[in-house]
């Protein structure tokens, strides 16, 4: 199969066997995203089950007493990466027009004694790294927050500057 | 009354019963605000009472046992949001020059099994949309922190690009 | 002694006794920093003891029962924001080409009832503005999160303009 250079991240994603869902509602009076200029900016993205806005496919705390693994904090930050490639989709139509993914803002819901963000983060690292290439390295920030919207594990916020 | 255009936003102000204070200083060695291009940025803004500096509307947290509930947090939000403006007021001189307001940072300080981060964030959301109607649009974050500066109950920080 | 110009930001460091080291690497599939246009984003820099990567100075709470004082993170946010001059001088080649540092993000790993984030962020603040002049002036966050990565009391994000 030839890959017209259009598709290549999709075709990417599909290799990991993933798939780029509609892009989430909001969950409050804002916009899930917002262009100004060549930089679009995300709001918070949850890990909804299959993409699908409605139903959360983990809540709690990652780490701590009874809370979640570093495995399943990873899986999370993924599928809220996903999200967010979503909306960036839905914002440019087709992610090759994508520049560089400048930052990647990383919300943890963490429990007693958990530090270890990094491992859980790399989750929405490596997909953009993996399905963005060189465009898809950025910065990141790391928060371990008290409680998060609607208790979930993780949310990823990005900024993209668009080609 | 007729308005004039570049009173409008302080108009529906008005017609919901707020007014703008002066800008509130900062609480350290940093700045409200600054401009750099065309995108404002503030610092963090607090839910002064009367829109003073000095004197929080409120203090603690928003939700556990005995925490300020969903409304007073929402009217902290309003509050916060407040203080935004007449930033963005100081920075620019009329708020019919915000082109856009981009994000909107929400920091809340909330007890143990708060997740309703949504519903108090949009007292600022609601601020900003009716405000300055399409440009008051915006993306935002929502932090449930663990502690907050001052113990304030809601923090808010503004991104806007100016025309 | 005169000091040549493009050398000035490093000498005001020398006098304060503080010294540049080599820009820490990333903890996770991040990059350190990153330029897009003419900003530069740094991802979270950390108190490493002596500026060189893989020790921290302080790890723990700041306040609270047995925490570290405002002094000791007062000296974190100081050693972080070193971290971050050390990134943007990778970056630029030299500091005198910061033409402003337009926002600082200070995240705190707070104990219980601590609130004085003020104080404690001010240790980066006073050394932007003490070694960069009218371009070291910033807007700022501060948060009090319930865990960081690595146990870090403080970490410091930067963004700034480039002349």
């Amino acid at each position: 199969m030839t890959e017209s250079s259009n598709s290549l991240p999709e075709a990417r994603l599909a290799r990991m066997g993933l798939t780029l869902g509609a892009a989430p509602q909001a969950v409050g009076q804002y916009a899930p995203w917002l262009r100004v200029g060549n930089v679009i900016h995300t709001s918070g993205q949850f890990p909804w089950r299959d993409g699908v806005y409605g139903h959360l496919a983990y809540t709690g705390r990652i780490g701590g007493a009874g809370g979640l693994s570093v495995e399943q904090g990873y899986a999370c930050a993924q599928l809220a990466a996903l999200s967010a490639l979503a909306q960036l989709k839905h914002a440019v139509g087709d992610l090759t027009r994508i520049r560089q993914i400048v930052r990647i803002d990383g919300h943890l819901q963490t429990g007693e004694g958990f530090h270890d963000h990094a491992t859980v983060l790399d989750g929405a690292s490596d997909l953009f790294n993996e399905v963005l290439g060189a465009s898809g390295r950025h910065t990141r920030s790391a928060l371990g927050l008290y409680q998060t919207a609607l208790d979930s594990p993780v949310l990823i916020y990005v900024m993209a500057e668009v080609g």
